[in-house]
């Protein structure tokens, strides 16, 4: 197909599409003549793949080049390739080994992914985003035992077991994989966020329903009130 | 105390915890001459808070005070007061009642949280951001009926009921409450997500590892490449 047909056919500007092809984020098509190139299938779902990476994944350019290349060549395996994509959709965090609250938190990340038996990368830049947020809930008085932390990771695992992994085509092409990888990550991580805010309004309502330690019904009236309306 | 105490306690710097005075977020101390002025550790509470829906929940400085004026009226009830704080959190998503999926996306959302029972506003900003969130899966592909959605539904529910809603003081002072409401969203939301990503890397290498499908061994070697560690 030429390159309007591939804009019609992923809804991409041709503009857009002639920025990729410069980027080198898309494949260049095959020449049939000085202004004429060819485009097939493999570019379309290509298109895909890199508007998922930036409009759901929200990832830098650069990081969805690297994310290209790891899908591109094939001694990197299927594993590894994964591993890069998931990797660029973390938010880099910096180390503070020189602090000891840091320390202790990463330590009690590296220790919970042992107990657990996950295998995760002794490298996996996620290990630093958990202590980090380890650091922050401990130092505003929050529970970030291992055994609080605990409940909060089994039922992740069970939710990648049971739902997100299940999704992911293994044994289909590599930039499909990827794609799917993305989305599972960042689109139903966000509907499962989403999930989780209406089931906390909702069992706060059950809470505030029932328990004596709620307002007084006059005060109630508001619930309606337009504040919420705002 | 004084304000040079004030800011030694929270670790606030003096002129960021004078901008909060002006902007109402704080309220004045009691002034005991023209240029002092004393706080008690209600400001000390308070500063908490703002610093937990700045630096944790990322909220604007107008949504901020949106919040403290809700923890402020007691006119509010503690419901509609945790509600305000809730929906601030959120990403606004407008409204498209003239897209066909956009209408359809909507009412899957509202069908599910009648048949789960979930007490939910109506006009709660956070279905149409599960609408949206449904349009995108759906236009990638990807399967969103309420039987896809359902047991995210149910995990997220699961973990509300457990282990965030048990968090939160709701006999407790109102400021209390909003700050660990915020908390537990934004900072157990976080580790959740990392945990999930966690999970992710740790059965993808355990299926890859298990199925046939997998790469030969020569470029399994890459798994611990430099790539990765870049």
């Amino acid at each position: 197909m030429r390159i309007s047909q591939l804009s019609a056919e992923s809804g991409v500007p041709i503009p857009t599409i002639k920025y990729y092809l410069r980027e080198g984020l898309l494949p260049q098509g095959d020449q049939t003549s000085a202004t004429r190139a060819e485009y097939d299938q493999e570019h379309l779902r290509r298109l895909r793949l890199i508007r998922a990476l930036l409009e759901v994944g929200r990832l830098p350019v650069a990081a969805i080049r690297q994310v290209i290349a790891a899908v591109d060549d094939e001694r990197i395996d299927f594993h590894d390739m994964l591993g890069t994509a998931h990797y660029a959709l973390s938010t880099p965090v910096e180390p503070h080994p020189e602090d000891e609250d840091w320390r202790e938190a990463r330590e009690l990340v590296d220790r919970m992914i042992a107990d657990l038996g996950w295998g995760v990368h002794p490298l996996a830049p996620t290990r630093n985003e958990l202590a980090q947020t380890v650091v922050t809930l401990k130092r505003l008085g929050m529970p970030t035992s291992q055994e609080d932390l605990l409940p909060y990771a089994s039922a992740a695992h069970d939710l990648v077991r049971d739902l997100d992994i299940t999704k992911i085509p293994f044994d289909g092409p590599r930039d499909v994989a990827v794609e799917t990888l993305v989305i599972c990550e960042v689109l139903y991580g966000k509907a499962f966020d989403v999930l989780r805010r209406l089931a906390q309004e909702s069992e706060s309502t059950r809470i505030l329903d029932v328990t004596p330690c709620s307002d007084d019904d006059a005060s109630r009236v508001t619930r309606q009130g337009a504040h919420r309306d705002a």
